[in-house]
């Protein structure tokens, strides 16, 4: 048996792999497979709808937000979110929470006038600075509410009349949380909602005003809203896959519980790095990732053979991201419980024998 | 039995569909789904590289050439392409040959200057408009390959020292083409390729020149190649099916097999409508699409229950494009002889009890 650690694509339950397995030989009986019908079809428009339902429900949120499934990943969200919302001579305020939040910042830039209102860069990305103040002329708030590659999560958002907008890929429907206080809010599929292929966009209606730029027709929100989120050939099979997630994610018992499971596991991870000083962990312990734990064995030769250790044992996706370094934990929702335990086992032991 | 005549989505190798359920469950043995493994991984690294190289293979392309696997389907290439390639002061050509096409000069308006060099709007793109000059001072010539909506085909290339560009989504591997006399030909996945989810570009690399215009990085062909496909996370799964696929052409007999079996099908199906002067065409006979065969009967209520009876047969996908109409059989790499052998007997007997 494998524990899946990755960073994204990452672990997916068992049950949605098996009913993808069967939907791309026979979907739902019907003599194709789900790759094979179109995207018009009364087959596949039932998927699409269904998803972006799931969305809202577990996002709690009423008909003044629209739900998209769109293509690219959250990379392509750096470029869409300022075209469809910042003019050139307007100003848009981002945090540079991480590499991403960093990246959206650059990207923006190409559009409007960015104010980078908070960084954390001076101490690597290991808190997340929440001391700022934010002018009223910034058209929104751009923050990545958790960094996969750094191993922080913001756990209150910042109380401004400014429009909040989040890049929410590596904890989307992992915890409860308002997300009506956001204008706008995306995240590519891959970590909790299912495989690489397809990001979604929930959007407040009323936040997408005319804009003086004219944006490409593929890369407007409002015609993808006009669209049914079916303007262009959608990712077929990876929206179904991210329908079943969502399905899985109701039936177990909505965020509620996936915030249960997901605190029972980064609480067993991060107690077992603070009992053992052989692992460090640099991220400020109140801006500490559920999702991502990143930490260290100072020596490297060490580090390695842990790393090797892990590979071994059949744990995968636990090395560092490649500018960081290190070791990375992944923990999300699909994750259980029994990999976290096998891994805190595996640290234990190897403290032991290696101290 | 279902015969799969979808326009795209469309019909896939059964021995695809099993692969690829198979490798959800476990790929290539080693615990973990394909939808699971990390992008930058040695298990996924290696699909990339051999879907790349069987595309140049394909087209016997050498290393003048870059394969890049995008994601966003031809329509974000509508804009792509002018992104990459065009000033705002310089001039594009651009034939006007279907909807589609249409559709790729609109967007490139937007980076440019667009000259529609030849259309064939006047008859309702039933044929393909070759009588046409262009000016030296165009950057590109763009045409779309096959129509997929109008059922018409280019099968000769204009002589032209303008770098040609083609949308080959509805056509690519159907036939054995010179694909060495495009300087960039792009291709949504979910015809001839694979499911939808992934778009193909195969660009000649010194056609990518500096331009003014400074491009979102995500956009940015050249930050694609220096990345190898892999700027982002790809549409893995989408990716390892056009793998799949791709394998099964080359095992098949390549481009050569492909073209002798489309060949076969399209005759067979045109003659069916020649033969029988109760179905109607309008494309012109030199220009007939091998891929898409776009047919009606003149009276709409016959016309109907002819497509009630397809859909009594378990015939998928032959009613016309909302904006045409009528009845359209799609005939893609992997649909066999026998569903068009079905639909021919089905024509027959049709206009045996209704003529």
């Amino acid at each position: 048996m494998k524990h899946n650690f990755n960073s994204g694509p990452s672990v997916l339950p068992k049950v949605v792999l098996e009913q993808t397995a069967q939907a791309l030989i026979d979907f739902n009986g019907i003599g194709l497979s789900i790759a094979e019908v179109g995207h018009r079809s009364p087959w596949f428009v039932p998927v699409m709808e269904e998803a972006r339902a799931i969305v809202k429900e577990l996002m709690q949120l009423d008909d003044s937000y629209e739900v998209l499934f769109l293509q690219g990943g959250a990379t392509t969200q750096f470029m869409q979110v300022p075209m469809n919302l910042l003019d050139n001579n307007q100003s848009a305020a981002y945090c540079d929470d991480g590499v991403w939040g960093s990246k959206a910042a650059k990207e923006a830039s190409l559009f409007g006038k960015v104010n980078v209102v908070a960084s954390s860069k001076d101490k690597n990305y290991t808190y997340i600075n929440k001391d700022f103040a934010i002018g009223a002329e910034n058209k929104y708030l751009h923050l990545t509410s958790n960094n996969t590659v750094e191993g922080t999560q913001w756990f209150s958002f910042p109380e401004t009349e400014v429009p909040l907008i989040a890049d929410m890929s590596s904890d989307i429907f992992s915890r409860e949380i308002p997300f009506n206080k956001f204008s706008l809010i995306y995240a590519g599929a891959q970590k909790n909602m299912g495989a690489a292929g397809v990001t979604v966009v929930v959007v407040k209606k009323d936040f997408l005003q005319n804009l003086q730029r004219t944006v490409p027709t593929i890369m407007d929100y409002r015609k993808h809203i006009d669209a049914g989120s079916l303007m262009n050939t959608p990712p077929v099979l990876a929206v179904y896959i991210a329908l079943l997630t969502l399905r899985w994610i109701k039936k177990e018992g909505g965020l509620k519980e996936m915030e249960r499971r997901s605190l029972q596991k980064s609480t067993l991870l991060y107690n077992t790095i603070d009992s053992l000083p052989f692992f460090k962990t640099y991220v400020a312990k109140e801006d500490r990732s559920r999702m991502n734990a990143v930490f260290f064995i100072e020596d490297e030769a060490l580090q390695n053979k842990f790393l090797d250790e892990c590979k071994e044992n059949g744990m995968v996706g636990v090395k560092g991201y490649r500018t960081v370094g290190g070791i990375r934990v992944s923990m999300y929702n699909a994750l259980a419980l029994e990999s976290v335990k096998a891994i805190c086992n595996l640290m234990k032991e190897f403290a032991a024998n290696n101290g």
